[in-house]
């Protein structure tokens, strides 16, 4: 985990386009490494968010890294498991 | 992509437990490599596929490559594109 915290997009529940502007606002202010994560269901949604991003709107930025992983979170039922994925966008 | 076809376990729509168990039987059976594929919403299901199997049941096997693209669909309305995802798990 290289990049700085405020190059991370955290891809939640709304719709795609929201974290799409955020990527390539991102890119566009200056960064030269993005990251997009995601959790659980919305997992899918940061793959969509990633293949706009590049297919519509960013040339030259390249997918540098994908990882996946399982991340334990509390919830009021005791400790659960949740799969992740980390994909990280560089110029 | 180099595994064979058979060597390849699609995600959908069923619970994850029936793709965890086809990627096991797969690697029981010998298979010293595993493409695990999903498109669209049942990418989520593709990632937890992987991350149980790989926690829970197969010591060993890793995480070799993880690519994500852009499919062109034929629907009643017309073309759509989604995204897909595979996850190449080796021996």
């Amino acid at each position: 985990m290289q990049q700085l915290r405020e190059n991370t997009v955290f891809v939640g529940n709304k719709p795609v386009m929201n974290y799409v502007l955020a990527v390539v606002t991102q890119f566009n202010n200056g960064a030269e490494q993005v990251a997009v994560k995601a959790r659980g269901k919305a997992i899918s949604r940061a793959v969509d968010t990633v293949e706009i991003s590049l297919n519509r709107f960013l040339e030259g930025v390249t997918k540098k890294e994908i990882v996946t992983s399982t991340e334990v979170i509390d919830t009021d039922s005791g400790k659960t498991n949740v799969s992740s994925i980390e994909i990280i966008l560089t110029k």
